[in-house]
């Protein structure tokens, strides 16, 4: 056997364990009851360490340097290049440490669930600082290992190859444009038409979103939606676990959030078969994985003619008067500085994204004292959009993310985005009528475009590359202002 | 660290792995979707190989050995006593022919799923005699590794300390008592009383089932009833998974398969959480985890008390005239000879068992030639039931057992059925009004007595030696007879 094969096999069995770990954390939350919690917990913990084990084994980084020199093709060497990524993130960091920064996360999160309500930064500050100590600890280890800078190998663990330099400019050029923009856009936005009003039984949203997902081409031989607290798609490509949490006050949360991660499903469903249980095989990074839900929530269906598919839809299941397409579109498609991120609409999510990325990098290089974060936040908050959030609870204390320990994220969203609005924008020139195509509720054209311009490309390429060769360029974020421009001003 | 407390982290990590391995086997029956299959195999065949590494490593024996002369408590070294056998179990058996097995084993039940309704036996000869012949090969390694003979070391697997010596006794003692007494009942058996007619709403019968699961004392908080096409109970101690099939035409297979399911786990939900994740807390063997499925489903529960409990209850949840506490009762219990186990009733259930137990005895011997199964299947019937299979689909195809490689599983079906009578037998005197605590719905006193004498034992004692603490006495099938007797010739 080659070494090339030592590793597909080392590498399917970390993907078989990798999965089996993804479906008890679906369990855990779509169907476990809470008596279960604390023997998942440990059977989590046994997946992850004996996965790091074997990922680690002595025996890697001389096959992985062995096979370099092996007869490759082109998607095999791409393989062994991710498997060396996987490997030096994981064999880098001391297995001690690891299992010491997972604890003192699950820690902080207990103490963070307790804080945020109580808008009480100062309870949470201890526990966060040993977090941030830890993980500034893990992104030093890792930059030596990758040869990046300490936030830029922290980024690299979302997003393969994503650097810092290349999202300040991006960013610097959107924090130039949104704040014009955002006035412009409130100057012209008229009052919003009124909703039908609920209740809305739980019943009809579910068939409706059962409906939406086979009309963007979800294969439900391959996947399933259920109801959990936070809305996520997890499972693996062969088995697609969408979840939504229904409202019966307000069915747009959950229509749109099963979009969103129809979005999200359709890209693990794409991927290529042949590469089922191999680092190249899997979706490449946060940013494009975020493209595909932004792509079908913010540019095919938050649009005047996909509610026209979905007017009539609305009228049949819910019953009663007012289901007009441009009346819905009118009132769903409303722009208005808030403090929260989740609630954010797409014009001013770029700026809480701008936000928590410059706070991290200064918080990873030592730049900012925890204890000055809520300040640093809320001027953040006033410089971008112009808001003071009253409480650390609409502040520093509302997202999970560092509290668990994930540093390095929050850039993906904003990325993804751009990414979304950059596809699109491409999709819509190369592929014929592509307009009245979701107008009429057809998505197979738009599917088989993605098909083979992202999902089939798995981790072929870098995010960049991936993006030049589906829209002739780099990310570039022109082609997101201007869909902006046009979606809000015109 | 001692060698024990060694021993107590690898079969912490091991039974982690056991349990995530029976939540995806619980997903596959319950929610998973049929094109989850392959990949599903897949991370279930890695969970094993890995468990079966981690188990069998060069170590293992070592540790075993040293612990042997630590400063042990009886629960300890009962612990060290099943992690030997475990390790005995595995280690002895390499690893290439586990696997093969395996396969065999798969693609034999497919060719029998085939087979079965065409009534083919000829189709599945071949892979039937593979599975046999490497199953006898295990047999053989391990009846050297264990000191056993090669059929107690199959039935060792699923019956800690079962021999078949033991149980020829008993099953003897049976078959002598079984012919005459079904006689007995059949010629005093009067027409069964016509019993309400349905449709039986599906979501009524699952308001009952649930019900029941309270009543019987089932924790919510640490399990679940869902549907599956063939019921069963999984998950884990904590998390405890039941499932049932709904039929709209009888609502009685549901109801009692819910009951039955509930007994096995009401004992799972009862193993001492002390011994959480080690080998000696967990459930004493698959006739004492019968036993605890069918104390509940045909002692407690198939009685005229438990009836009179139960008719108002379907009488609210199904409306309608007919629902009398002994029609009902009157209804349900009869007895007929008839070609299918798992429809039998409770006296010529043995019958079937029996049947089974010495024919897959002499197969293992090599006393038996395969191409000769059918005929001594139907010849077996003729003698033990006085019927005689009209084709091998009601014949020797009808159990997925030995065509999925499980020889030394079926005699602890009616071992659990002797068990379960003579345990509720015992309660029936130390429990002071049992009877009517039952008819009054009360099984707090009767979970209580076996929480004491069965599941708080966990693994801690052998079956018999279990038994005789609870009851006086091992095994013994006169109480198990005079139950019968008592209960179809009163």
């Amino acid at each position: 056997m080659t070494y090339y094969r030592k590793l597909e096999a080392l590498f399917a069995r970390l993907s078989h364990l990798d999965q089996a770990t993804g479906f008890l954390h679906w369990d855990m939350s779509a169907v476990m009851p809470e008596g279960g919690a604390e023997s998942r917990g440990e059977q989590l913990a046994t997946l992850k360490t004996l996965s790091h084990e074997l990922l680690a084994a002595p025996d890697t980084k001389h096959w992985l340097d062995a096979a370099e020199t092996e007869d490759l093709d082109p998607w095999q060497r791409a393989n062994l290049a991710e498997m060396r990524r996987d490997w030096l993130h994981a064999a880098s960091v001391p297995g001690a440490l690891v299992e010491q920064l997972s604890k003192i996360c699950s820690a902080c999160e207990m103490v963070w669930r307790q804080a945020r309500p109580a808008s009480d930064f100062a309870q949470v500050l201890e526990p966060l600082g040993k977090v941030l100590a830890l993980t500034r600890e893990v992104a030093e280890i890792k930059s030596q290992a990758l040869g990046l800078s300490p936030y830029d190998a922290l980024l690299d663990q979302y997003e393969p190859g994503g650097r810092s330099a290349e999202i300040e400019i991006l960013f610097a050029d959107l924090a130039g444009f949104l704040p014009g923009f955002l006035q412009e856009v409130l100057s012209r936005q008229s009052p919003a038409p009124a909703l039908p009003q609920g209740p809305f039984p739980v019943e009809s949203q579910k068939s409706i979103g059962l409906a939406l997902m086979r009309t963007l081409g979800f294969d439900f031989n391959h996947g399933r939606l259920d109801e959990s607290l936070h809305p996520f798609c997890g499972g693996t490509p062969d088995d697609v676990r969408i979840t939504t949490r229904y409202d019966a006050k307000n069915f747009l949360p959950s229509l749109f959030g099963v979009i969103h991660e129809t979005g999200h499903a359709l890209y693990e469903q794409g991927l290529p078969v042949a590469w089922r249980h191999q680092p190249v095989g899997r979706a490449r990074g946060m940013s494009l994985h975020e493209s595909q839900s932004l792509l079908m929530e913010m540019q095919a269906c938050r649009s005047r003619g996909f509610f026209r598919h979905l007017a009539p839809l609305l009228a049949e299941q819910f019953g009663g008067a007012g289901w007009e397409a441009d009346r819905l579109y009118d009132a769903t498609l409303r722009v208005k500085p808030d403090f929260i991120r989740v609630d954010a609409d797409e014009v001013t999510y770029p700026a809480h994204v701008i936000l928590r990325f410059n706070l991290e990098k200064a918080l990873i290089a030592g730049e900012l004292e925890l204890a000055g974060l809520p300040s640093a936040w809320n001027k953040g908050m006033q410089d971008l959009l112009g808001i003071t959030p009253p409480d650390d609870r609409r502040g520093c204390l509302q997202d999970i993310h560092w509290f668990d320990g994930a540093f390095g994220y929050f850039p993906t969203y904003s990325l993804g985005a751009m990414t979304a609005a950059q596809l699109f924008d491409a999709a819509g020139r190369e592929v014929q009528g592509l307009a009245g195509e979701i107008e009429a509720g057809n998505f197979a054209p738009l599917l088989s475009w993605l098909r083979a311009k992202v999902h089939g490309q798995a981790s072929l390429l870098d995010s960049g590359e991936l993006l030049r060769q589906a829209t002739g360029n780099r990310l570039d974020c022109q082609i997101f202002k201007a869909h902006l421009r046009r979606r809000y001003l015109n």
